[in-house]
């Protein structure tokens, strides 16, 4: 009976430790990482008026939110400073795809020093946006809070 | 007694609640992260030659310093790697803006790798720079030791 | 007797408190964070197609793998998205460089988002990486692991 039990144990522990042991030999058995919490936090920085770049920003969250190993579980917030005040323009192409991030509980923050230094009127900025006072600090208060930040 | 009590409670959690419902719904009532604690520790990277870029990142350290939310709280650290060492360069034109961002208390620290792999004369950078093992090295090490990064 | 001691204590805290203040004011004597812990894992980000940027990157993980201060604590994960899934082209020249990572224990990944979005056929891509379903997710999901994370 012991030695059954042993037996037991040691093929659990086989079938226990192979997908450990794939993982490092076999690249197809890697998945990525997975979740083991129920709720992420995640900062987007966005710096750059490249729309390009910041179309692709806007796309990364959508996918970010999609992602079936975090859906339903993320909070974002993108945080524009510097050049990536473009993003917010009025004059920019942004509008609806802003909207619809929005729309599924982004925060749009623009840095209050990059409109100060630029003298940048706010009323040339979409007024559904929210304003902090440095992206910078946002960025190293944010981490602080445990929140994961994304500059692509 | 009791119940003027209960509804001192009951005004004081409509008080503490309002803001946290605002913010979801009011953009104009989000104004970003908050401190909470009275040390922050922030390593500020470049690895670019591009004067323009070089220069966002020392105005970022600076609005980062005196951002209401961090002043007097802020410790920071700014590494330098790859295309980045253009930063130290005595040829180029930071001198004086790295004095004053050290003479608020910012580390400045160079990659030795990179010197080594570039063959790069120390001379021909400031003498009041130092000098790590790698940038790599630095913005991994620095990331568990819970600073927070920012690469504009 | 006491005062011997006393002399003793002073002593001793003069010649502790010196590299302390040494590093504030000589940046000679600032050599880098330092190692605490045994074990460090990291997650390089790439996501241009500039073969200058992704030569760089690999460059850089091999220098993190040899910094003194990670040597053989030092696991690390490569993530593509966006444009950076050209790291792992057939057609690129990246083989030799991305078989002499995997060789040293470092996760080669691709996000699936990009090769799905982008109608990518995997045969173009090397067959000894690993698939995650967004870079993204891996980004947000390594940093509430722990890992550091490093976007040169």
């Amino acid at each position: 009976m012991k030695k059954l039990f042993r037996l037991l144990v040691l093929a659990a522990g086989i079938f226990v430790m192979k997908p450990a042991v794939a993982q490092t030999t076999d690249p197809a058995a890697f998945t990525g990482a997975q979740p083991k919490i129920n709720h992420y936090d995640a900062l987007y920085i966005i710096n750059s008026s490249d729309e390009k770049k910041i179309g692709a920003t806007i796309r990364n969250i959508n996918n970010a939110l999609e992602d079936p190993r975090l859906k339903s579980k993320l909070n974002i917030e993108l945080i524009a400073f510097g050049d990536g005040v473009a993003t917010y323009q009025k004059s920019g192409p942004f509008e609806q795809a802003l909207k619809g991030l929005q729309a599924k509980g982004v925060i749009l923050a623009q840095c209050s020093n990059t409109v100060r230094e630029r003298h940048i009127d706010k009323n040339t900025l979409f007024d559904f946006i929210s304003y902090v006072p440095s992206g910078n600090g946002e960025i190293i208060l944010r981490q602080y809070e445990g929140w994961a930040t994304v500059h692509p």
